[in-house]
């Protein structure tokens, strides 16, 4: 029954909520591990702030190195954020033989193979649960729930502001400006809202999934990333009108061994299960060619969702070091990463024109698509009192990317079309 | 580079998935694990059956034993079901060290506290995903997912059949004798329905869940049980018109250590995740402490999603032999089992009484909510032309279900209550 000692990097929400676990759990959780945890050392950035929970004053430090090299420390939890120290101070914990346990997506999605290459070198674990969609479990699904079946597709709502956002447009009507603004007082979107709303940090959440999901080294730069920011009111209203939501989804998708990963605004049918996920919960819908289709919901971010990933890890950690196995997890990216061209890539397309009000018009831009063999699903020509232009509103069959770019392309120079004013992804 | 030998008890809709997916994902299944995996022997009821799949008919056999004796065989995979036979062959399994998968919930619900402790005894082990929401990996989830977390809630639609039926009777309007027929027809409903429409299916499911997530054995009689053959058209039209669906929800839930477990005909509001759960479709939405609301979805029945997880339990099998760590997971029912009387469980009702349509009724009803102290969240008293009686709908606020059963007994003995046309629990 010798304790497992836990050094904590950061005391922040998560960090906090990590300390309220594993007190106010202890007695479930030694009976699961068969000793008691215990927080031994954490990093603050200053020992003297007033804080929520109550913490022998001893155990805090502002030395990074007084936790990192702790002598009687197992595990070291990284809450702290951050990318190039926070990656020096891990690396440094698994050259000491200490196993880690993370809550960065940032790192994991930029540094993930060296890092777990050098946990296997020391035969180390590292476990990064609650680095995507927090307090859901969904790491371990691709990894053991569905190691026996072949992914073909991941779409993920896994970024909470985005989605807070989009579902008070929907149903308020309320305008981009003025929601972020109101999600800025209520403190879910940040003073500088860029990772957020322009799809860097669903990015880099999907880098990880799509690296576990096809068992492939994703990287950042691999991923096709555009925000809501440009998203108006009236594309919400059109898209429901059509029996669509607006959601900001990461999408990674698998044919014959070629991959893509996206982050977009992209229109989703309402009776996909997706498309009811709103609010600041998270999602991802999982497609595997056995299994079909699935879906993980949950907070994707908060003080004690977030803890409890982090918490479930480390007791990962605890029982592999009862068992004397860490570190033994293999390599899961044994699969040659081959990218998919535009010219693989396909989905649906919805494309808004505003277009010269007069007769033949219709005939032209439908000839744009034809040329380019872009078949289409429906297409609505509607007048629009607010706009001297004449509306089309079209929603194609499955393109490829590049055939969609073609058509697109052949509209600037068609005198026509006055403004390509929206083009959406489709699902569902 | 040994090959992992697999003995297969049973040949039908998942045993003939298993064997696809073995067969059609080896070389992934060999990437993870370091071996070949080999289905060496199966066991059949007629050799001589035609069969949707090609396997070498000297791997068939009739006998069991030549399965289970089989001294090459590491893992027995039991896709048979059935209770005692299949008792006895896993017993014996297991006493030659052999590991055991297995998707029969009938099985784990009656007999899973034995099996599991011969597991431990002859360091094997028993593994059972499939057992409960077929392609969902929700036993993984409750096991290390949430193991830093106290679960409250566990809500469950488990039962595929009786969810197509109440969604088709919630779609369509029909009645629930043509569904089922229709459900019949489809293969959707056995020939005998009874244990999906009675509820007893889904009890054993949630006896596994309510175990894992409570880390107490819960028994098949600790759940109290009612079926969907008594909901009318009329009962699903007016929970819409109040916002509800209606579900067969398996229900369990912990307070203070106090546990019940219960499936019944639930009124769930359309907000909750849950009630947008359609057709065969599997979900279960797990309550804790610190997570707060998650939500696992994906199809709890089929050949493939059901061996999907079979198969996944293979893998961790023979990961855990390639560690040597098999068996070693402790008994997780640490937890003395203390179930609610219906004096502490709690929830809201909807209840539908027929009552003389007359002066002052309204007020003698009430008055009975009253002395019971059940309050009431709405009444609604409305004229139904198609009886000669007038309409009484109410919905209550939270109720122990003893105080609910003491008005309707109430109800019993007052003239002016005609019939207690509906009751239902309510959710969301």
């Amino acid at each position: 029954m010798k304790p497992i000692k836990v050094g904590l990097l950061g005391l922040g929400t998560v960090g906090t909520g990590v300390v309220r676990i594993v007190e106010g759990h202890q007695t479930d959780l030694q009976s699961q591990v068969g000793s008691p945890i215990v927080i031994e050392k954490v990093l603050v950035q200053n020992k003297s702030k007033a804080r929520s929970i109550s913490i022998d004053p001893a155990k805090l430090t502002e030395d990074a190195w007084d936790v990192i090299h702790h002598p009687d420390i197992d595990v070291i939890v990284e809450v702290m954020g951050g990318i190039e120290t926070t990656r020096t101070y891990i690396l440094e914990a698994l050259a000491r033989g200490k196993h880690v346990v993370t809550a960065n997506k940032d790192l994991m999605a930029l540094h993930g193979p060296e890092i777990l290459a050098a946990a296997q070198e020391n035969r180390c674990d590292v476990l990064y649960e609650a680095s995507v969609a927090g307090g859901i479990p969904i790491i371990r699904t691709l990894i053991e729930g569905f190691s026996s079946d072949r992914i073909t597709k991941i779409m993920g709502i896994v970024n909470g502001t985005t989605n807070y956002i989009l579902t008070k447009m929907s149903q308020e009507g309320a305008a981009y400006a003025d929601v972020l603004k109101e999600a800025q007082d209520l403190g879910y979107a940040e003073a500088d809202p860029t990772s957020d709303v322009e799809g860097l940090d669903a990015a880099r959440k999907m880098t990880i999934l799509a690296t576990l999901g096809f068992r492939a080294n994703v990287a950042l730069e691999d991923v096709d990333v555009k925000g809501i920011s440009a998203i108006s009111r009236e594309d919400i209203l059109y898209a429901k009108r059509l029996g669509y939501e607006v959601k900001l989804l990461g999408i990674a998708e698998r044919q014959d061994d070629y991959i893509s990963v996206g982050v977009q605004p992209t229109m989703v049918k309402t009776s996909h299960p997706i498309a009811s996920v709103n609010g600041v919960y998270n999602a991802v819908y999982v497609y595997g060619e056995a299994v079909g289709e699935t879906m993980f919901y949950g907070p994707g971010a908060g003080e004690l969702p977030t803890a409890t990933s982090v918490v479930a890890d480390l007791v990962a950690v605890v029982k592999n070091l009862k068992l004397g196995v860490n570190g033994k997890q293999e390599l899961l990216a044994y699969k040659e990463k081959k990218l998919k061209t535009d010219e693989q890539i396909a989905s649906k397309y919805f494309i808004l024109l505003h277009v010269a009000d007069r007769a033949g018009v219709l005939a032209q831009i439908t000839q744009a698509f034809a040329e380019h063999e872009v078949s289409l699903e429906s297409v609505v020509q509607q007048p629009n009192p607010n706009i001297p232009e004449a509306e089309i509103i079209i929603i194609t069959h499955d393109a490829s990317k590049a055939a969609a770019n073609r058509v697109l392309n052949s509209f600037e120079r068609m005198d026509v079309v006055k403004t390509v004013k929206s083009v959406y992804r489709v699902e569902g």
